[in-house]
């Protein structure tokens, strides 16, 4: 048995792949690793999250969020290229953050989904992935990842939404759902 | 569309449902919600969660954890004579804290895993249930969630296992694993 930094999967269609990510975040943070968060989707953290990272990153600065990308797509080509220009730039970011080794665990959130839309291909994740430090740990979540994504990974969870509340006419709720 | 104290289970065999429980107190506690994790089996939590909750809890007193019950079961039947009750007293506990008013969040952390070995009844965790406060939420957490707990959910996500890094030779690591 080795130890070794290692490359995860959040997936699924369910409510937790971003609250697991959260957690594990928390996690870490508790047992001494340095963290980040990258944001691939804007506004996909809500006020909850956000406000709890900055708080914990008051206490001693091992855990940040920052977010990157646009916000989700609509179906307009001329937006579909900022969109590109957006994830290109978050791809620059993410290696930066990833190749300093200054993080041990380094949260690409939501990279999933601009990899289903084309916003950035599926080699260049794996290229990045290649490029980690190998005590690194690199959490990869969104819905639908990539075959070749789970292929190189070590650890994937697929959340599976069984029952929401919405189809029983009950609104989000703050603290909660966002 | 009305908002409500939310039923919510986290079940499946993944690594997620504690680490996603984890995230949801967090997100909660950021909200400004006030948070009590009761832990039906002993150890669950490990090193990174314990610390980070409990600084978390010295900025503003909102979220505590509490273990309960004992440790996973070995099949002697002495043994189980202990398990039954420390899970009735957790019980006891559980609805004291429930009834109380004085949270909007209580996690139910692995009463599934009490459900599932006969250490306590359905009946009566659906009995705790219809005792919460309207505006209460709570989360149970733990593998095989019994179907009535399923019936009677608003939100529920299966945390599915596809890939264990075990299953590569990789050891369990600390801030990430525990």
């Amino acid at each position: 048995m080795e130890t070794k930094g290692l490359i995860m999967v959040h997936t699924g269609d369910g409510k937790g792949k971003t609250t697991a990510a959260l957690g594990l975040a928390l996690r870490a943070w508790g047992s001494g690793l340095r963290v980040m968060i990258l944001q691939f989707i804007k506004g996909g953290w809500k006020y909850g999250e956000l406000e709890a990272i900055a708080k914990l990153g008051e206490i001693n600065g091992r855990i940040e969020i920052r977010p990157m990308g646009l916000g989700l797509m609509s179906k307009s080509e001329a937006e579909k290229q900022q969109h590109i220009e957006a994830a290109h730039k978050a791809m620059l970011e993410a290696e930066k953050i990833i190749t300093s080794g200054e993080y041990d665990l380094v949260i690409l959130d939501e990279i999933n989904y601009a990899v289903k839309f084309g916003l950035i291909e599926i080699d260049d994740v794996l290229d990045l992935l290649d490029k980690k430090p190998a005590q690194e740990h690199i959490l990869l979540t969104g819905r639908d990842a990539h075959p070749q994504l789970i292929d190189r990974a070590d650890l994937v969870t697929e959340m599976k939404l069984i029952k929401h509340p919405f189809q029983k006419g009950i609104k989000a709720q703050r603290g909660i759902e966002f």
